[in-house]
């Protein structure tokens, strides 16, 4: 009882006893406590120290009851549907690769406008799924930016079933209609093609990413047809799992079957570094006897000799217009639950040193 | 008043509600709706389709008025105190660095049991650092976990200040008594030097990380009294900025003045991995003409050839430890309070091919 009296006294303090104490108005008072910028440092500091007398405590939750908004923002990483007993390498895998990275960056940039943060999810099993659905219905956040990493993820339809706004980076499955943004893969793989054959390679293999992966199946059909446009309709390719060392045992299997290739696409700059590593270890020069062009221009293209000839992927720009059509959709809800939006980016050739 | 009264109506479904229509008890529908594991995925799918027949929304906010517990933890990024025109890709920088993938995958692993997911906040000037005291002030959050790459950073002293639980990664400055967790950098340092001097290497030098982080001061200090106690007291360094790029630059200063070099000591791999591409454009072989050692054993280190010897961060668990510490501080706020929890990891040497 002594407890809940105390706890109570605390708590009695009101935003008005602050701004008395501090000589500003209500409407300052509220500024600082909440954030918002260009009030000037000094009238910060004098606010901040009536908080502390008065030991008033500002409750958000008290104002998301009236307001029904968490001002909080889901960001889910969702992966692929079984988590299996190496699951923190796997974890670490997902984080550590650049792409994870940029996604971040482009959505701090959106979000930090109207000062709100994202939580971070990983929905990569059932039990996971569940979580990030039951932390949506609670209000804990107002909407999910989801970066998928496999097909037959069921969070998407999920979430749209449940009437929640969400929005994805990559198309979703057939006939869920759900807002996203994508890159034109297929383009950006055709630029691959176009300039590996326009550097004179014949025999050229491709290391594919996971078959599961919309983004990595596009970027396949998409080479594939190019290089048929230009008269060469059987390109061998090898699947692999996005990373280094999936591209290393990838274009070990390709040089066994095909030692005489002078050109490789891989699906991303992660795999295309693992090409590079092989081909060096087998005494191939790049790009004089193998060219070499990865997808995404991330950090791993400059990270290590040759620097990569690569596919640029706007990803913090596509994350930043993820964020900025949720919070679209979070202003004008009947808009969101009407129609899906997805914009579409273009990919564009960067050339350095491989190819 | 019309909206006020649908939503009012809309609103008027109860936990019992959901129990009756399921048919099952008040805390089975309670465990399904806040994710709790072990429930039998066919109980669940019932109590979802109660919980949608009868238009229940648990909200989280009336419960954290109650509990006064967020449920959520902020991981927050300090920066170097002033945001430069460059933001955007200083901020990507941050987070495609794979040191960063490993905080996240262990903050991951120590909130998850909790059913806890963590905020991400970018704190890199003033303004920002005030956005995120107002965040936990208003219990937006319950207590803060803080990767600081600056050792002026105020934002530390600034939470324990206002009574915020806090946990760093990396200790504080002098005098503020904060928990945290540390790797014990200078011992790191000197198994590098110790592994360099044993290999034969005597005109040896140090890429260090900027100054201005006790982890990078640490790391040439521990790495410079190692040198001393072999009897090489003058170890020349060039500072850089933990980046790849930077690591090149440094590498070429270095090569300048040293041309004879045999051994080379990065604070990180990603600076290592700079240094290796420096080292192979100017023909020198790596390990045979200089050897490399890189700090943290990263993604970075097994990322190009020759694969980096590399002293080995336990970066997952450190920040597992982390999240521990915070949370075992909430359960126990009165512990909290009275003192400052703080656990060294220890650094070891992982040999690969550069060193």
């Amino acid at each position: 009882m002594t407890e809940v009296t105390r706890s109570a006294a605390r708590r009695s303090a009101t935003l008005e006893d602050v701004a008395r104490v501090a000589g500003v108005s209500r409407a300052t008072v509220s500024r600082v406590i909440n954030g918002v910028r260009n009030v000037a440092p000094e009238i910060q500091e004098t606010v901040r120290q009536a908080v502390e007398a008065t030991g008033y405590v500002p409750n958000s939750a008290a104002r998301s009851l009236v307001t029904r908004r968490a001002g909080a923002v889901a960001l889910v990483v969702s992966g692929t549907g079984a988590r299996d007993s190496d699951g923190d390498a796997a974890r670490t895998q997902i984080f550590t690769d650049p792409f994870f990275g940029r996604v971040v960056s482009g959505v701090l940039s959106g979000l930090r406008p109207q000062g709100l943060h994202p939580v971070l999810m990983l929905a990569d099993d059932a039990d996971a799924r569940e979580q990030v659905l039951a932390y949506l219905r609670q209000g804990n956040a107002d909407g999910a930016l989801v970066v998928s990493t496999h097909a037959e993820d069921p969070l998407p339809a999920q979430l749209a079933r449940n009437g929640l706004p969400v929005v994805l980076f990559g198309r979703p499955q057939p006939r869920v209609p759900v807002s996203h943004v994508d890159l034109a893969n297929q383009d950006g793989a055709a630029l691959a093609a176009d300039h590996l054959f326009a550097r004179g390679c014949r025999r050229i293999a491709v290391i594919a990413g996971p078959s599961a992966v919309p983004a990595a199946r596009d970027r396949l059909d998409g080479f594939r047809e190019a290089m048929d446009r230009h008269g060469l309709p059987d390109v061998p390719h090898a699947e692999a799992d996005f990373t280094q060392a999936g591209g290393e045992r990838a274009m070990t299997r390709l040089l066994a079957d095909h030692p005489d290739l002078d050109g490789v696409f891989a699906a991303n700059d992660l795999m295309a570094q693992g090409a590079l590593a092989i081909l060096r270890e087998q005494g191939r020069r790049v790009p004089d006897d193998v060219a070499v062009i990865g997808f995404d221009d991330s950090s791993a293209a400059t990270a290590g000799r040759p620097l990569l000839t690569t596919i640029r992927q706007p990803v913090e720009a596509m994350a930043e217009e993820m964020t900025r059509i949720l919070l679209d959709g979070l202003d004008r809800p009947d808009r969101l639950d009407r129609r899906a939006v997805s914009v579409l980016f273009e990919p564009s050739l960067v050339v350095r040193q491989s190819a």
